[in-house]
């Protein structure tokens, strides 16, 4: 980003008329956005994205998921007939939904509106081994760069990310075990709602994963191909793209959050480009907020994924460009400052 | 509210393709605004509008504010002009805004676009008797619902209430003070950004109120009169209008959620109606919203007032109604429950 456009942008917020401030998020985010478009004043993005992919999990076979595998599949043409959840908020937002099958499982899914770009039928069960091999991961790394650079012409733009994956909570949980050290007791949640009893279990499955993986926290495709998602690479890689392109990309709950984490091991920088959008009830959610230093704007106990956060912080990330730009300074309405 | 028409867009929500309850808040509002609207699934409001009212307080002759008092007349032109946060975020929001003057200090303000609705220039100040008459605070109540019915015509609708006068999070914290018997030392904030020496003064300041004026916490217009304000008195007449019109009514931060106490305590039905937007920086806030039994949908340490974070949730509320309208159920969409 460029900070000499963020503290311009600063220099302005302070003039506005209100205490300095007392915007809180709203005016980090016109900030920094002013760092990432390189402008003082950040422009209304010309094109909004939400991109979703989706991806299965040997781990299911476990029995770690209250949904059965089938779902993803039938999910992802629910996405494509516009009548999931992210369909609806993204067509709220002004936002267009790009779905890609970046790792399900079963037949090939035979529908014109898919983005079809699998690089493997789902990974394998890590409790035995890796998820998928180092160059499957870093294919699906490229595969959602690839992705970005394809689907997002216009500038400026504004990306959400999103998944559906069932068991994807898993691997998410074990992916912030392998970065935070923290023991999977304390971080595995309910996912789509399983009970305490099987909550247990799940946390049991990420433990062995990691002892039979021993994923290296210093080596993100390590940690990625080991006990990650082809998803997750493939939010990772958008992250990187959004990064280089100077995208500002929309984080989304618990298993954008994982690609999050993975993206900045490889790419430290590419932090600058996220913004986080709502706190999950998923319980490690927020300790990976905390991790990538993000403050999200909304928590409404949201629980869903597919990148409806996302889509729901695109309204509040265009009204703090607005603020910045239309509101009076004190000069301008004759109004007095403070002390 | 109509409770059969809730239970009814609770079976609705239940059916659609998500998990039971993964939308959280988003979930909770549809339903509440079914039993709001009488109707299992609600519509979008025909009509936005973000209700500001202005309103002085005797008690900054106290100097409890960091900013002197001429400001409150001063904003109140500048959100005339279209210039303050409110404008930026109702506009964004497709909401209109009406300013009235329910009890600013000084000569009448002259504008062909505020409504002039003054009872009285200015409370007096609490540290030596009540704010104001017992007569007084039934007047600004009268005029808040007067107010709401004059302005708000068209069904659906959707109002946010707000607020603009110096000194008002001092009142509010006495209000908040009476009603929960807590001390003004633990729920004094900062308000526009008073420093620590300061913050004890005005702690001492609500203190000192209390002991001279003895509100009684279970009479609402006790309370009202003797240590709230104009502003906070007339966003209370707003909710009860709201309440009695079956309209849902946007609450905003610490000093509208003061108007809300108020409101409850002389009407504890009108709760029904209330929806909570953000959690404010105001320590005292997230204590009201307890009281109140409401969840907010953002935190981002906003501080403004002016009904900033009720207008910056508008797009949310609208995109509940969308969901339970809009998704596919899972037998629609051929998608499989889980256990």
């Amino acid at each position: 980003p460029d900070y000499n456009c963020e503290e311009l942008a600063q220099q302005r917020l302070d003039n506005l008329t209100k205490p300095p401030g007392s915007l809180g998020v709203l005016e980090d985010i016109a900030r920094r956005l002013a760092g990432m478009q390189g402008t003082p004043l950040p422009r209304l993005p010309q094109e909004k994205v939400s991109l979703v992919l989706a991806g299965d999990h040997g781990v299911v076979a476990e029995g770690v998921s209250a949904f059965p595998q089938e779902v993803t599949p039938q999910m992802v043409l629910n996405f494509l007939r516009g009548g999931a959840a992210i369909n609806v908020l993204a067509r709220r937002a002004g936002a267009r939904v790009v779905v890609a099958d970046i790792g399900v499982a079963g037949p090939v899914i035979a529908h014109e509106g898919l983005v079809n770009c699998r690089v493997k039928a789902g990974t394998d069960n890590f409790v035995h081994g890796p998820a998928m091999s180092r160059q499957e991961a870093v294919t699906a790394l490229e595969t959602g760069i690839t992705l970005l650079k394809q689907q997002v012409k216009q500038r400026p733009a504004l990306v959400g990310i999103g998944e559906m994956g069932i068991g994807n909570t898993t691997a998410s949980t074990a992916v912030l075990a392998a970065f935070s050290g923290l023991p999977a007791e304390q971080i595995t949640g309910r996912g789509t709602g399983i009970d305490e009893t099987r909550r247990q279990h799940k946390a049991a499955v990420v433990e062995r994963a990691l002892k039979v993986n021993r994923p290296d926290a210093r080596d993100g495709l390590d940690v990625l191909a080991k006990v990650g998602g082809l998803e997750i690479a493939g939010m990772a890689g958008i992250i990187l793209g959004c990064a280089a392109e100077k995208i500002p990309v929309v984080l989304d709950g618990f298993i954008s959050c994982a690609a999050a984490l993975v993206a900045r091991s490889l790419a430290p920088l590419s932090a600058a480009y996220m913004l986080a959008s709502h706190r999950s009830q998923e319980p490690g959610h927020a300790i990976m907020l905390e991790m990538l230093g993000l403050k999200p704007m909304l928590q409404m106990a949201m629980r869903l994924g597919e990148g409806t956060g996302a889509a729901l912080a695109f309204p509040i990330i265009e009204a703090a460009i607005c603020i910045i730009n239309e509101m009076a300074t004190f000069a301008e309405a004759g109004v007095s400052q403070g002390e």
